[in-house]
């Protein structure tokens, strides 16, 4: 990987600035201008950074946990006014006219929806651009409120982190007394054991570490299984309700299934690739367990987890990152070495 | 595969009875004795007699889908006297004491429960026999009643392959309007079309064989897609709030997968083996999919699937099976020729 093609370093190519010198685009009547603050690191950007998935155009400025100032908003933005502290997430758009959006579930918008950085605006058709920026401006209707309660920089995590593991344990509707297993303790998975417990649900942390059984318990785990460790793993067989799992990368999720009770549902938050080894449908059949995926949530949830974050006292553990040391941030988080989010202090961009 | 391994001609190795020639096992209070008049021939029996998953004990007696007539009840039977129609599943006994048997979920049974043939007795551990047979002896708990508008012979097969579809369709709730696909038309599919169509659903049936086309018209679908044709499955994709799959071998579940809409449900009773190709949860994720599986179903719900037939004037379509000719039948079977279930007439056992 070339620098040209890291974040930090990404030029635009016919102006010889760095993309998030650019000006946001024109303003709209609905649109919200924000003066970005913080803006967490998700594993995402790594991907869009380096290609992964062979559809990023460069330049790209990732970012999607985006916290910030309200500079001035749109004759026809009902909800924002200039200083409120507001978030943004994955989406900035999309078709507002599907089933899905009429939902509130823009996420899974069948007509199109539009990603923070690296999608195509639907009126003009330009690349957007995410949060590792100065300013962006984002539609009314893709902007949530910080409630004040929250710390700014530790909320950011939550426009992604958070709403990703809190809807689907929201979907199955987690009730008191539940037994819910998270699989992997990132950035993801220690928002999860902290959602799950605040939802009144036992916890049972799986993790490859013996190093992360006393943190996994002041994250609020009330068990710690070391997936490693073959009896462990027996002795947990057909324990639980529900099991999110939010390991990013492709992992056997047989064994992990075989933790579900009867009619136990398997949350799938972070492997996007195929699952190999096979999912073995026969236990499935022979306890009704399901296999469900789940991808962010919808701006409603979003600001709801933002206010269930505020009620419940909940934050995302975060390291602070200034951005000229986002490349080796990068290469820290690839060996999984950040507890549990970098969020980037963007007053340093500015120092930049 | 040896004669001595056929059912119809399993030998009982100490006495040189068949088995189905020898006494049920002794009475206990809460038996029902019942004389079998029709038999339904299951997959299941195929794989049994061939030992296809290594765990038959032979001398083996299969069947599962048992009507007959009762001729005698213990002092503790409340429901049934002599007489009474009667039906016999899957299973013939479970621990009657965990969550599942409380819930009346006896096929999950967690104690273990008593598969119709080829299982172990709670009590003295002799081997269960199934149906193929002119006598059975079980427990009223795992007896339900069979309507009397039913033709009892057509009943038969709702007794696995009715209760196996039924279920899952109950277990997501199918309502009036919603948009259910079934995989495959064998004894499953065909009673999985009529099912979702009594409940109100507009149904699809996919079928590799345009040969189909007509009778799955006639058994209730609305729509057919030819799962062959690719221009016929993308013209399908996102259309559906729920797929059965009823197809018995292992096959790729993602073409169908994908015509599930937002937040649907794949329903699988038919695959035991593991997916492969692997599954693609990556699409799950993006639209929020859900892959369940199911097993059978318990009494209370046998019992339901029984009335919900009559009511619905929902039966079989059988062909009548000379006892004699079942070894040609399970030929028939494998290569898919029949429609859609043999169904064999005890009275030829008598004659054989």
């Amino acid at each position: 990987m070339s620098d040209q093609t890291r974040a930090y370093a990404a030029q635009a190519p016919d102006s010889g600035l760095a993309p998030w010198q650019y000006e946001p685009r024109a303003p709209r009547p609905d649109d919200v201008s924000i003066e970005i603050l913080y803006c967490g690191v998700c594993h995402t950007d790594i991907h869009f950074v380096e290609n992964d998935w062979g559809m990023t155009e460069y330049p790209v400025v990732p970012g999607h946990e985006i916290v910030g100032r309200v500079t001035g908003v749109g004759r026809d933005v009902k909800n924002y006014k200039e200083g409120d502290l507001v978030g943004v997430g994955c989406l900035v758009d999309s078709c507002r006219e599907c089933a899905c959006c009429e939902d509130g579930l823009e996420q899974y918008c069948t007509g199109g929806n539009v990603p923070t950085y690296n999608g195509k605006d639907r009126y003009d058709g330009s690349t957007t651009y995410g949060g590792y920026s100065e300013h962006i401006r984002v539609a009314e209707r893709f902007v949530v409120r910080i409630p004040e309660k929250l710390d700014p920089a530790a909320a950011a995590p939550i426009l992604c982190a958070g709403i990703t593991t809190y809807s689907p344990l929201r979907y199955v509707d987690v009730q008191p007394g539940d037994r819910v297993g998270v699989v992997g303790m990132g950035g993801l998975g220690h928002m999860g054991i902290k959602f799950a417990k605040a939802m009144g649900a036992e916890v049972t942390l799986f993790t490859r570490s013996e190093a992360k059984v006393e943190e996994a318990r002041r994250n609020g785990a009330h068990n710690v299984v070391i997936s490693a460790d073959d009896e462990q793993m027996a002795a947990a067989a057909g324990s639980l309700d529900y099991i999110l799992d939010t390991v990013p990368v492709e992992h056997d999720l047989n064994p992990y299934m075989s933790c579900l009770d009867v009619d136990g549902a398997y949350l799938l938050v972070g492997q996007l690739t195929p699952v190999n080894p096979p999912l073995d449908v026969g236990q499935m059949i022979f306890t009704r367990r399901a296999l469900i995926g789940s991808l962010i949530g919808g701006l409603p949830e979003t600001q709801e987890v933002l206010d269930f974050c505020a009620d419940n006292d909940i934050s995302c553990d975060i390291e602070m990152l200034d951005i000229r040391n986002i490349n080796e941030a990068y290469e820290r988080m690839k060996k999984g070495d950040v507890r549990y989010r970098f969020v980037i202090d963007m007053k340093t961009l500015r120092q930049a």
